[in-house]
């Protein structure tokens, strides 16, 4: 008598860094049976069948769906509108659906709008975990260990297919919470979204001086940390900045207005601003982490 | 016979993360014979003979530099007048001094200040090198090895001044750049101070808002690496600020203008716009370094 496993049958569409990282992360655990992989890049989705990340693939995601027990949609957020619309008339019955999007208003958005109402059996998710690096060659199973997965069930969500996804991802060694849509979308706004525009916005706006040459050369070393992510996938964080919009403006003219008020302080020399904040700053970056 | 070391007696007035390595390094390397530490924490000089960084030390530096070949003033750089007008009747007649200044205009303005001319022994230095951890505790012999250290000789300088400084620090496994003063302070404030006020403000910015203890828990991995410097010395950073004032206001304000033109095509969903810049910055990051 064999026993199945978790999920016997599971689909990934979008075999990159997330996506590949889950298949491995279960795959290792014995927790899948079949992966199929699905993707616009049929050479990425060859290298994930040559890795072993996926048993196979088909180009098609409205093929590679049929049969699945669980679907996972890990394509940049600006192409999960178009996925959802192809796959949801091949759904098998049983099957729960969720995604890793960076945002979540706009992906509740998208379902609604190819649904027309809330689906129960689609758990909106978001792993925080990444590297700045992308595609199924990035991947790799321990990924998600330790980090928080973030879940944001609706109402209208059927408990056993949260309960499902949560599992799912306990099974990968993350620690699953669930909060609302909207406060996602702000915690991440601050503490990803904006960093990423400031490292990129910082690179560039250094390439595009005169001496840039001299200028990266003498780059000192917190440089390489504080710029690490201004690497990370363009296509995938201009979709993140539009689909999060609202709440990463918000973000900028927050900061904006805190560095113009530094700024001033600076040309005034007004060393009980410049102190404090710097002072502040340090004490919430220390109690934060232990370096 | 003795051969007499490459410095008979060294005097640090500043024996933190850079002054500590330096005299460490050189230690290490049979280079220096006597160390002498001065500054104004006397627990940290404690230490710092307790470590063996220094032989003795004296918490007056006019008496610290009595006999000294070198002197190294690695305090923060508004003391580094105070301590030049202090020390300067009481140097050897051969001392060669140097400073390890983040901002070399203002060393210089000091200089001019305190001898009332530029004098041909006094060496500007700056190390590209250091963590956000600072004290005397923080150092380490190989803090130097393979960073870049920039001297900023003047006309002034004399030429067997500057190659005892330029030969110091190479011991130290720095490879030595000389460099004009101004260019000096706008590649520092483009690669070093903005990146650093970017960090301060983004913390502090977070810190405020009214869920900053929901926000600092789900901070992304990218957080921890992006906002490591604004762990650094505040004392030291006020300083930095002041002195490259008018290089770092024109970096703030180049680095705004682009920040706000970023957040004006998010809002306008300026697809061509969002893509290029990440791109541009992606390709100067990866070109910049391969991680």
């Amino acid at each position: 008598m064999s026993t199945q496993p978790f999920i016997p049958r599971l689909c990934v569409i979008g075999v990159g860094l997330i996506g590949g990282s889950l298949a491995r992360s279960l795959r290792e655990q014995g927790k899948v049976g079949e992966v199929i992989g699905s993707g616009r890049n049929e050479e990425n989705l060859r290298t994930a069948v040559h890795l072993g990340v996926v048993d196979r693939y088909d180009i098609d995601p409205t093929n590679a769906v049929v049969g699945a027990d669980v679907v996972v949609i890990a394509v940049p957020l600006g192409a999960i509108g178009e996925v959802l619309r192809a796959i949801v008339p091949h759904l098998a019955a049983h099957a729960v659906v969720t995604d890793v999007g960076s945002a979540k208003g706009s992906v509740v958005a998208d379902i609604e709008r190819v649904y027309g109402h809330i689906p129960p059996h689609f758990v909106p998710g978001h792993p925080i975990a990444g590297t700045e690096r992308s595609g199924v060659e990035a991947s790799f199973a321990t990924l998600f260990q330790n980090r928080r997965v973030i879940l944001t069930p609706l109402a209208e969500t059927d408990a056993a297919a949260h309960r499902l996804i949560r599992t799912m991802w306990e099974f990968t060694g993350a620690e699953v919470v669930d909060m609302g849509v909207r406060h996602h979308d702000v915690v991440l706004a601050a503490t990803s979204h904006l960093p990423h525009m400031l490292a990129y916005t910082l690179v560039d706006t250094l390439a595009r001086l005169d001496d840039r040459a001299e200028i990266f050369r003498y780059a000192a070393g917190g440089f390489r940390d504080f710029t690490r992510i201004a690497s990370s996938d363009p296509r995938m964080w201009h979709d993140i900045c539009v689909a999060n919009r609202e709440q990463l403006l918000e973000m900028i003219a927050l900061f904006s207005a805190d560095l113009e008020q530094l700024a001033g302080a600076i040309r005034n020399g007004d060393q009980s601003v410049i102190l404090t904040l710097f002072e502040r700053a340090k004490r919430a970056r220390d109690n934060l982490y232990l370096d």
